[in-house]
């Protein structure tokens, strides 16, 4: 799609993924590589690296940095001084496979055919997007990681990582995450997809998909913000001048969207929403605790199943983050996160914050987010001589 | 459009408008006529008629009869016996005006060009919705309504008519309506009104318009539907086959997001849609309270102004009924009319259900709202000698 390139191309870094790459529904890629952006220091002890998971549609560049000094999608959270404290830690941030922002997704060219994969990406599963991210980890030599981090998206792709690479990270943190996706937002997600796919499929000339794109995305963006944040901000304020009966916009509230979807329509790969979207809906946490289903593509949930994945986990420690106005991913969803890890032993912080931001919460909320991931972080002693939890609880003492 | 007409043609008889007839932001109708439908008797005194309203997208058919024998949309509710029982009130149903199921509506002929209006069609409110109503209460000779009755959009049409029509109902009952909708509503219906709109205006092909409707549907639907209904209904169920990452539906919910917007396509005009749903974003009861605002076309809601409109009401006593798991009208809406309403000395009683139905309870939670609805009309005394409340209530004793 000639949505590309990107209006501001990052100085993210590429880093190629072991060819083939193989991918966990059979599908396999060939000279694939994942944008990688990398803040603060590796520590000579290579034990302060916490690797960073992003929501559907953010690049790597969470934070500002000398090559890049525009603001990162968690830049109130990354930096000297912040929850993800750059003096102290090593912060990885990798663009998803399957995006759009130096990784290799379906706008990237198909080395078969040398045009953009599309359709023919293969099928894509948040496992996919942790190996890719582990694999730029493995890259940099990085044997165990402090901490991955992740938040919406990012907050089922630490639960992936975590179960595809047991022992590979200390401790985990998931904020507005799910084990999977339920009912209402495999229903608001599947619909953009049917909307952007099927003009996609159809051939349909660019301004219709474009078209698609800022609808789908104006769904999207009703289910990430809170009612109450809406009524507070716009209320029924009406836009001047007012369009009237002919067409164009009645409220404030439709420009806000209006421009929202613009923005996100000039940065995104429409096939790569489709596939990233579809990705977080297939997902579910407790099918690596099951049996193999035969055909089934989706897993049946199951209790169990997840108790038993949740057994072979190797994490000292985790956090988890929910926000009770959150209507995409409910707080029942990070209970149930917390729950289940709680059960197999693992030492388990479930944190549920109030905000009117909702799904969103994490974007914008810095001074809610910073001293629950900041005091977590922290009592992890990263960095410090000797990294067992328990050595550094005592060091403190 | 050509999705007329509708599947199945209700028997309502049609009630001639006066005529012209004219609209409250200065449009006039030549001939229009809305379709009615009633049920029970009406009383030698004319005074056990009860009108309902409702909500965006149903028509006159609200319960099954003899010449239409099929279930209407509030079958649970009107009957011998039932909430609204037929063996002692004379309801009232009437398909809005703008609608496209025997009242006149964008999808009607333009006397002036022989062609369905479409975009031409004068701009339409909710009070002019309730004006017509009460035009086919005056034709049937009626001097006072026993109560008026309105779920959704009817919640909001109810306080149009007991602010046009002071006295001339003794009770109002509002369902999950509101004073006026809120900001994640209109964000939610004005863009399904833009998908839909675009279209239509860009004289898009037919196949895209419906298209479009569907989706518009699907966004409807799950505003509707309460987040644990879906779950529990659905959660994370594959279809039979499953589609595959070729096209189609990954997931059941899919499936009957699919089915319900089939459906609603085959029976509902576009123009029709557009118009209502823009009828419900501009509707503000407080506007009635208010000075003139000079160009201004949507009220600035102000509570002073919801107060001073209140207090033209000429009512014995209202009911007001929310839901608490409903997204699109929440509780915090019908518990501000119900305190507007006791502010202005209307006696009043507001009941909160609890449905995983959400905003659609009322079309399915027969038993839960039956008590509800007839208590309220029971101590009425509707159509025993003497109607003013408190005659009613002493020959109880």
């Amino acid at each position: 799609m000639s949505a590309f390139p990107p209006e501001s191309p990052s100085a993210a870094q590429q880093v190629l993924l072991p060819s083939p790459f193989r991918l966990q529904a059979g599908g396999v890629l060939e000279g694939a590589e994942v944008a990688v952006e990398t803040y603060g220091t590796l520590s000579p002890g290579r034990d302060n690296a916490i690797l960073l998971f992003t929501g559907l549609s953010a690049s790597a560049h969470a934070a500002s940095h000398p090559a890049d000094t525009s603001s990162g999608w968690w830049e109130g959270m990354i930096g000297p001084g912040k929850a993800l404290d750059t003096t102290r830690y090593f912060v990885i941030s990798v663009n998803s496979l399957g995006s759009c922002f130096g990784s290799t997704g379906p706008a990237s060219p198909n080395p078969v055919t040398g045009c953009p994969y599309g359709a023919d990406f293969p099928e894509l599963r948040v496992e996919d997007i942790a190996r890719a991210s582990q694999a730029a980890v493995d890259a940099l030599g990085i044997d165990q990681l402090a901490a991955v981090v992740g938040c919406s998206l990012g907050g089922m792709t630490v639960l992936a990582h975590a179960v595809c690479f047991p022992g590979r990270a200390r401790a985990m943190v998931s904020i507005s995450g799910a084990v999977a996706a339920n009912a209402a937002a495999i229903a608001t997600r599947s619909l953009q997809r049917e909307m952007v796919g099927s003009l996609l499929r159809a051939g349909a000339p660019q301004e219709s998909v474009r078209q698609a794109m800022r609808w789908a995305r104006k769904i999207g963006v009703l289910s990430y913000v809170g009612t109450e944040l809406l009524e507070k901000r716009f209320g029924r304020d009406q836009t001047e001048p007012f369009a009237g009966r002919g067409s164009g916009t009645d409220f404030e509230v439709e420009s806000w969207l209006e421009h929202l979807a613009q923005k996100f329509v000039r940065q995104f790969d429409p096939w790569a929403y489709w596939y990233i979207s579809r990705a977080m809906d297939l997902f579910d946490f407790a099918a690596h605790g099951a049996a193999p289903e035969g055909d089934a593509v989706v897993h049946r949930h199951d209790a169990a199943d997840a108790a038993r994945a949740a057994s072979y986990l190797r994490l000292e420690r985790t956090l988890i983050i929910g926000v009770q106005e959150d209507l995409l991913f409910p707080v029942n969803q990070q209970r149930e996160i917390a729950g289940v890890l709680d059960a197999a032993g693992i030492q388990t912080d479930y944190v549920e914050l109030a905000s009117p931001y909702g799904h969103d919460a994490f974007l914008t909320e810095t001074a809610l987010f910073t001293p629950v991931l900041a005091g977590f972080l922290d009592e992890l002693g990263i960095g410090l001589p000797g990294t067992a939890l328990r050595q550094a609880a005592a060091l403190r003492r």
